[in-house]
């Protein structure tokens, strides 16, 4: 696991992962490794060219954890995923996008109009835009100030923030996204899970933080509990 | 950190420590390698006779988190801490010993019979007894039934079991203790605080995890947030 981006997510999704593996006992759970490395700079900030390529210090870590025997890697980070080639070039072993994760479960029959809930680097690096037009899906997004307004709601759970105050923050994002025409939603950023649950969004969530764990869990062969 | 013994204390291990560390953004969280090792075979049979030591294996988790870069070393699981020198003579970094942030934290001119809420190994081994004896405190320890009462309960916690009827029984564990004269309870597993946290604790309750939080955080120079 590349984690540490940020600290909460990292934590989220293990606490999912362990909690989706079917297990009496403690042997019956997965071996991690993991490299939580909150010391990686600020993505949006390399993405929109205010500062340098974090790309060769997620390629150190997917190698580091190589080296220490991991068998395949995934990272707790949809804005990261637009260093996803420096990642693979890096390593040998297999890497489990979030992004493919994400959109994979998306039912070819179902919405097509999808909003997706993308921190800045995510969206300017186009992943799920991408992502979802090779579907045949058409990404909605936020006006400019409801993104700023998502970017400094994501920088305050990264904080700490995790009351109702960003929950309810949060579900008017969501709520945003539909009254823009979306039919479902993916949560693009692994901090939203921390303050928004499915039950509490207005339309279908794709949370990329339980796909991931699903296809992690797939991977290593086991159905989820 | 050596973690996965068992899983969600690990998680929990973790998240206490984000939450203790004062930051306002990703960057300024510590870095933490985490082998997140559940297959470590069960430490109670071992220290009972019953199978090998897992000595070696925690020794090779060790060696492997130097190897990675690690500064120094914690393990999150008090019974584990029965193979402590091996741990120590497989590595030249520092290792944090949860008994010893836990005894630490023990006021001298406070209370002298401390409740001990141990698993079976951590309490066949003597980890707390001698800890405590060298600090002029008497151990409470529980009755055979009750001993077994707890082992029971920290095996269906490991298995999932985190609601009300999981916490009543931890918090009747630790009132038995404190009808048995302790004046205040040592938290001698990791798995006590998914469950029971001090605010519902009969007596001022000393929890291992939170405590070996505080150390490493100290080691790390950080003041706690």
């Amino acid at each position: 696991m590349l984690g540490g981006l940020g600290p909460a997510a990292t934590v989220d999704f293990m606490a999912r992962l362990i909690a989706a593996t079917p297990a009496a006992s403690d042997q019956d759970h997965l071996r991690l490794l993991v490299d939580h490395n909150p010391a990686v700079p600020d993505r949006h900030d390399a993405i929109a060219g205010r500062s340098a390529s974090v790309g060769p210090a997620l390629a150190a870590m997917a190698r580091g954890l190589e080296r220490a025997g991991a068998d395949v890697l995934v990272m707790v980070c949809n804005t990261a995923h637009a260093w996803e080639d420096d990642i693979r070039a890096a390593v040998t072993i297999p890497f489990l996008s979030i992004i493919d994760a994400t959109v994979d479960a998306l039912d070819d029959r179902g919405p097509r109009r999808i909003g997706v809930m993308a921190a800045d680097g995510c969206r300017e690096a186009g992943l799920y835009q991408r992502a979802l037009d090779a579907r045949g899906c058409e990404p909605v997004l936020w006006e400019p100030s409801e993104q700023a307004a998502f970017m400094a709601l994501v920088y305050r759970i990264k904080a700490g923030a995790r009351g109702p105050e960003a929950a309810s923050a949060m579900a008017a994002l969501a709520g945003a996204l539909a009254a823009r025409g979306a039919e479902a939603l993916i949560a693009a950023c692994t901090e939203i899970p921390l303050v928004l649950s499915p039950e509490d969004a207005p339309l279908p969530l794709y949370a990329s933080t339980d796909l991931l764990v699903a296809r992690t869990l797939a991977f290593a062969g086991i159905a989820p509990a």
